[in-house]
């Protein structure tokens, strides 16, 4: 048997999430029956991170363990030639039998993008969140900068596992890109980890700053709050994209 | 009755093309469908470019004659709110009564998407042509130069009505983006007008630049050749899309 690590991408729309459900279409789901045909033995695969129903992924990372006698490009070949539209390995590599996604994982990173004019951008309907009016995104920069460090963000989130709810942030950043005129933000968040829904009531919370309905420090005092009634409500899932999960070396 | 223009966008993938026809979803029949369901009128709208099937387009200019004893906004956001989910206007205007979308542009910019990397982007497959080989950017720019001016771009496509081949090509560009670390590659081409399928032909014959199969200056060479069966195949319409037409004043 040799463990893989695996890179892959893939559109949440038509996903109940990551994570195996009995009934239902999930990404472990296909991945793991995908595993199957190519290999024909029932492989469990580990994932970096359990991405909610509707989140997409550019760069999730999961591991396997399999018997496979061919080169490493051919079981790439075979595993995206089968795999659903939706889904893709963009990067396969050999790893150590004890290499484990989520434990391993330095930090994660992801992305969430609004789509911030009167009337939505209809081929960005499926990646971002539809806001109409105006953000103020220097306000949402400055308030954004309170998250980093190492705080509890109970305010802002559940643990998925165990109950502490401290997480060390490493970065925010609001940024735009010239090809949409500046009407696509995407906001960048790095931590070692994530509570249960942590990056969307973040966004939900910067945006009532951003709408002017919280000033910049009221970031400050939610967070001290510790209470998950005081930050702003959920923002949909399909805006955010699990970009990148960091490991040492 | 009154005038309007308005700046529509629209996803392509699922429809048979911007004109009518009698079998089949096309943009011009749903919005028609539209414009009869909240005017209770036989309505016919013009467009200022017929885009093929699976064509998108974020900045198409319709213009139809409706009475309306509303707001301009009302009408906007009532048929904003009919319109399939995949049609939005993102912009109405009165004009008067002797505007033509079509005859009255100056030009139109197209903008054709490419995703190259080894592997496609999942979440770019609707809107991008995958191109798996490294394309040489500054080889497909200096290419697209000579396009640049006055032309007989009989090499590049047929006239849709008329006989002449001859059209105005005033910019050429290829732009990259931070977001996707150079992997999406945008051609834009901005002309008064376009032969049939011209954008594809030529970004199909760009990629050969690119690719090395060709040198820059065999463009030069089949652009005058005026021989449609010199320039390359096309490229899929799943990449291309409408992005500006641009009127005086």
């Amino acid at each position: 048997m040799t463990r893989y690590c695996a890179t892959i991408q893939y559109d949440g729309t038509d996903f109940l999430g990551f994570q195996f459900q009995p009934k239902g279409r999930t990404v472990q789901g296909e991945i793991e029956a995908t595993l199957k045909r190519v290999t024909q033995s029932e492989i469990r695969i580990d994932g970096a991170g359990r991405t909610d129903a509707g989140v997409h992924a550019t760069g999730q990372v999961i591991a396997f363990s399999v018997e496979w006698r061919h080169s490493l490009a051919d079981l790439q070949r075979a595993l995206n030639a089968t795999l659903p539209q939706d889904i893709i390995i963009s990067c396969l590599k050999i790893v150590t039998d004890d290499f484990h996604p989520r434990f391993d994982a330095l930090s994660r990173c992801y992305c969430y993008t609004i789509d911030n004019q009167f009337w939505p951008s209809v081929l960005q309907q499926r990646y971002a969140y539809h806001v109409k009016d105006k953000l103020d995104m220097v306000a949402m920069q400055s308030a954004a900068r309170f998250l980093v460090g190492t705080h509890d963000f109970a305010s802002f989130g559940k643990p998925t596992q165990g109950t502490s709810t401290i997480r060390q942030v490493m970065e925010t950043d609001w940024k735009t890109d010239w090809k949409t005129d500046g009407n696509l933000l995407f906001f960048y968040i790095r931590a070692n980890a994530f509570l249960y829904r942590m990056v969307r009531k973040i966004v939900g919370t910067l945006i009532q700053v951003g709408l002017g309905h919280l000033k910049v420090q009221d970031i400050q005092t939610i967070l001290e709050a510790k209470d998950l009634k005081c930050s702003a409500s959920l923002v949909p899932a399909c805006g955010l994209c699990l970009v990148e999960v960091v490991y040492p070396e």
